[in-house]
C-alpha cells in the first residue's frame, strides 16, 4: 500500500477502504506517511468528500489512535450535548445539570474559546477556584456524585485529531464535512458518550454560514454516529444573533444561573431564546436517555425540572465538587465586571419616530467580545473572566433614539474602543418589527423520523 | 501575505496574483513556506486549475528561480522541439541536425527514460564515447560549431521545478495542466529557446490518454508561451502505436541515422510514421525559424534537406564534437545487440486465412522495453545500450500465421520472459485492414490561425 495511490484514488473520486484510511492516519501518527502527503489528501477530501462508510472508518481509526475512556463501571445512561460553536451559547452550563436532574449522566468534555466563539471551559474557570483540568479518576468520581462533570480534553484522547486539525488549519482544509464529522465524533465517542445531541449552528455567527451546509454536517454526524453504534439527534439552530443577553465568561455563568432559576421559561421574563434552545436540546437528551417517549414529553419534563430547582442545586454542588466557591459566585453575581465600561445606544433619529432592532450581527459581537478580552485570537492568549457585553435590547425590540442597547466591560481602553467601533455597525434598525426569527430550523435523527438522514451523498464537502 | 490564505483562495476558485504565486514558490524554495502547504496548494490547483495569467506568472516565477542560459552572443534563430514523451519517439535525433542544416540553431536540453517512455540522453549515450553532460560553455561552443548541441538539464536551471515536481510526484498532483505547462515552459525558456515546437502526444502510450486532455495542454503551452514572449506551435500526435520500427537506445540511434539517410521519406521504404511526424515537426521549426512561409513550404524544405544529406553529416559531426566515435557507430550499426534474443510471431490461425495487424499497444511495448533493459523504473536504474525491440510488422500490415512480428534483445533471461509475456497480448489481429490511423490530429498555434488558442478556460486541469 502506498500513500501516493491513496491520494490519487481520493483525487479521482474513488471510495477508500478502511485499510487505506488506516494506513494513512496511522502512518501519519507514526511518521511513516509525511505531512505533505496527508495535506494533499485532505485537500482531495475537501473536493471529493467521503461517503458514510469512509467517514465512519476515519472516525473509528481516529478514535483508536488514543485512549478511550471507560465509563462502564458507572451506571448510565450517558448522554452528552455538543455544539458546533456560537456567540453567547452557554447551553452546556444549563443542560449538564438539567440532564443530571433527570437521571441522565453527562460526561461533558468541552473546549476553550477560539476565534469569535466562546468556550465552556473559559466560562467555568471564571468561577473563583473552579478547576476544569480533572484527572480521569476525578472526572469519573464527580460524574457519579453530581450526575455530570465538566472537564477539558485530556491529551491522551484522539491524538490523531490534534495533529490532523493543526495540519488542516494551515492547509485550508478545515471546512470539509467528513473531516469535521470524524474530528467531532471521534472525540465524543472516546469520551464515553453513548448518545449525543448535536446543536449544529448556522448563520453569520456560526462556523457554517448556510443552513444547507449545516444540514449536511448534521446528516453526516447522525449517519456516522449511528454507524459507530451511537444514538444521535441533531438540531439545526440559528446563530445569526447572539444567544441570550450576555456574552462574556462570568457574565455567561450568571445568565446560566438565571436560567437554572427559571428566567426565560415560557411566560417568564429573561433570555427566552437561550431557554428555548436549551429546552429543545434538553428534550432530546431526555429522549435519548430514555426519560421521555418523544421530544414534546421531554420538553415538559425539562420545564418542570427547572421550575423544581433541582438543576440549580446540582450546578452549585458541581461548582463545589470542582473546587469552586458557590458562596463567592452568588456574592459576585451581578457585580463582578471589568472596570472599563462603555455603551452602545440607539443613534439619533431625525424623524423622531420609534423603531425596531432588525438585527444584531453575532459575528461582529463575537469579534467585539474578543477585543474586550472574553476570547482569544491565539491559543496562548489569556482571557478575562469579567469582560463582556450585556444586551438591553435584542432583535425585534422596539427602541427609541438614545436608549442603551448594550453595555460593554473591557479589560483595556484599547479593547473597548475596538469593540465599540465594531458594534456601531453590528446593529440594524428599521421602522417595522422584523420577520419572526426561526430559532430551531429542523431536527435530524436516525431512521424512522420524517427527517431521517440518508447516507451522506458522495461529493459532499 | 499568508500561505494559508493563498491556498484557501485557490481552493475557492479565485485567481491568484503574481505576488501570491511568487510568495508561495519563493517561500517554498527558501524554506519559509513548508512543503505541506505547497502540497495542499497543488491539489487545490489540480481541482481548480489556473487561468492564462496565473500560469504565465507561475512559469515566470519558476524560470527566475535559477539560472537562465544566455545565448545572445550567438547568432540565432534558436528553435527547439519538445515532446511530452512516447514509445519509439526518436524525432529529436532527426530534428536537431535537420534544423541545423536549415540554418536554425537548436539548443536541445533533454531528459532520460523514466517509466515506459524513452529518453533522448540515454539513446545518445549508447553511442560509444558520447557525452551529454556538457558544461554551459561546451554547450555554447558546440551549438555554434554544429548548429545544435545535445545536453542534459544542468542543476542550476529552474531549481523550483525539481523541488515542486518531486512533491507533486508523491502527492498525486502531477496531472495538472497549468502545473505541467509551467514545469515544461520554465525549463525550455531558461534553456534559451526563442521559439518552440511542442509535440503533444495522446493515446495509450502517452502521458495524456485522451486527445481532449492533450489539446488542453497544447493550448495552455501555446497561450502561456506567448504570454512569455515566445513563438509557439503545438502539434497533437498520436501515440497509440510505437513510433518507427525500433525501440531501444542504440537501436533508436540506428533508426534515426536511417531516417537521416532518407529511409521513410515519401515513396521510400522505412519507418514512414516516424518520418511523417519528424517532417511535420521540422516544417514548423522551419516556419518559426523564418526559413519557410508556411508549414507546406517548410515540409518541402525538410524533405529536400534530408535528401541532400546535410543533416546526416551534421549528426555524425556532432557525435564527434560530443566525444563519440562516428566510425565505431557506423561499424556497430545493424550488429550491436544484447545477447539474449526472442521473437513474437503471429499465432496459429485455425481458419488458415491471412489477417491484418489491428493494433500494437504502445503502453505495453514501452513497459516490455523497460523489462528488456531499455528504460528505468527508478531514476537510479542503469539502462542497457543494446537491449530493445525491432518491429517487422506494424499496424495495418497483412500477416500470416507463424510470421515474425518483433525481435527482442534483452540484457537478462528474466527480462526477456517478462517482455515476451507482456507483448503476447500487445498485438491484436483481425481479418480486415484497420481504419487508417490519424498520425497528426491537429495544430495549435498563436492567434491568426484557424486553430488559434484562446485563453485557457478557467477550471481547466
Amino acid at each position: 500500500m502506498r500513500a501516493v495511490d491513496i491520494i490519487a484514488a481520493k483525487r479521482d473520486g474513488k471510495e477508500l477502504s478502511r485499510e487505506e484510511i488506516e494506513f494513512l492516519i496511522r502512518g501519519y501518527l507514526d511518521g511513516t506517511v509525511p505531512d505533505y502527503q496527508v495535506a494533499a489528501w485532505t485537500m482531495a477530501v475537501f473536493f471529493r468528500g467521503m461517503n458514510a462508510a469512509e467517514t465512519a472508518a476515519l472516525t473509528d481509526v481516529m478514535l483508536r489512535s488514543g485512549r478511550v475512556i471507560d465509563l462502564s463501571p458507572i451506571p448510565g445512561p450517558f448522554v452528552d450535548k455538543h455544539s458546533t460553536g456560537g456567540v453567547g451559547d452557554k447551553t452546556s452550563l444549563i443542560l449538564a445539570p438539567l440532564a443530571a436532574a433527570l437521571g441522565i449522566r453527562d460526561p461533558m468534555m468541552s473546549g476553550r474559546a477560539l476565534g469569535h466563539t466562546g468556550g465552556t471551559l473559559d466560562k467555568l474557570e471564571s468561577i473563583p477556584g473552579y478547576r476544569t483540568a480533572l484527572s480521569v479518576e476525578e472526572f469519573r468520581a464527580i460524574l457519579v456524585k453530581d450526575g455530570f462533570a465538566m472537564t477539558g480534553q485530556t491529551r491522551e484522547v484522539v491524538p490523531a485529531d490534534r495533529l490532523l486539525y493543526a495540519l488542516r488549519d494551515v492547509c485550508s482544509t478545515v471546512e470539509s464535512i467528513p473531516l469535521i464529522t470524524a474530528s467531532i465524533l471521534a472525540k465524543k465517542v472516546a469520551e464515553g458518550a453513548e448518545a449525543l445531541v448535536f446543536d449544529v449552528k448556522y448563520g453569520c455567527g456560526a462556523f457554517m454560514k448556510e443552513a444547507e451546509q449545516a444540514k449536511d454536517l448534521a446528516r453526516s454526524l447522525v449517519t456516522t454516529g449511528q454507524a459507530m453504534g451511537k444514538k444521535i439527534i441533531a438540531l439545526l439552530t440559528n446563530m445569526d444573533e447572539p444567544l441570550g443577553n450576555m456574552v462574556g465568561n462570568f457574565l455567561e455563568v450568571e445568565e446560566s444561573l438565571d436560567c437554572l432559576e427559571g428566567a426565560g421559561l415560557p411566560g417568564t421574563p429573561g433570555p427566552g431564546d437561550l431557554m428555548e434552545v436549551s429546552l429543545e436540546l434538553g428534550a432530546r437528551m431526555a429522549v435519548l436517555g430514555g426519560k421521555a417517549g418523544d421530544a414534546a414529553e421531554g420538553r415538559v419534563l425539562c420545564e418542570d425540572c427547572i421550575a423544581g430547582g433541582k438543576p440549580r442545586d446540582l450546578f452549585l454542588r458541581n461548582v463545589k465538587s470542582q473546587g469552586g466557591d458557590p458562596e463567592k459566585l452568588l456574592e459576585l453575581r451581578g457585580r463582578w465586571r471589568s472596570p472599563i465600561c462603555g455603551e452602545i445606544r440607539v443613534p439619533p433619529d431625525p424623524a423622531g419616530s420609534a423603531g425596531y432592532i432588525q438585527r444584531i450581527d453575532a459575528w461582529q459581537v463575537g469579534h467585539a467580545a474578543v477585543s474586550l478580552g472574553v476570547g482569544r485570537n491565539r491559543t496562548e492568549d489569556q482571557v478575562s473572566p469579567t469582560a463582556g457585553i450585556r444586551f438591553h435590547k435584542k432583535r425585534g425590540d422596539p427602541v427609541k433614539a438614545g436608549e442603551p442597547v448594550m453595555t460593554l466591560w473591557s479589560a483595556t481602553e484599547k479593547g473597548l474602543a475596538a469593540a465599540l467601533s465594531r458594534l456601531e455597525g453590528a446593529v440594524t434598525y428599521g421602522p417595522a418589527p422584523p420577520a419572526p426569527r426561526t430559532l430551531i430550523l429542523t431536527e435530524i435523527q436516525s431512521e424512522g423520523s420524517p427527517e431521517a438522514a440518508g447516507p451522506v451523498p458522495e461529493g459532499v464537502r
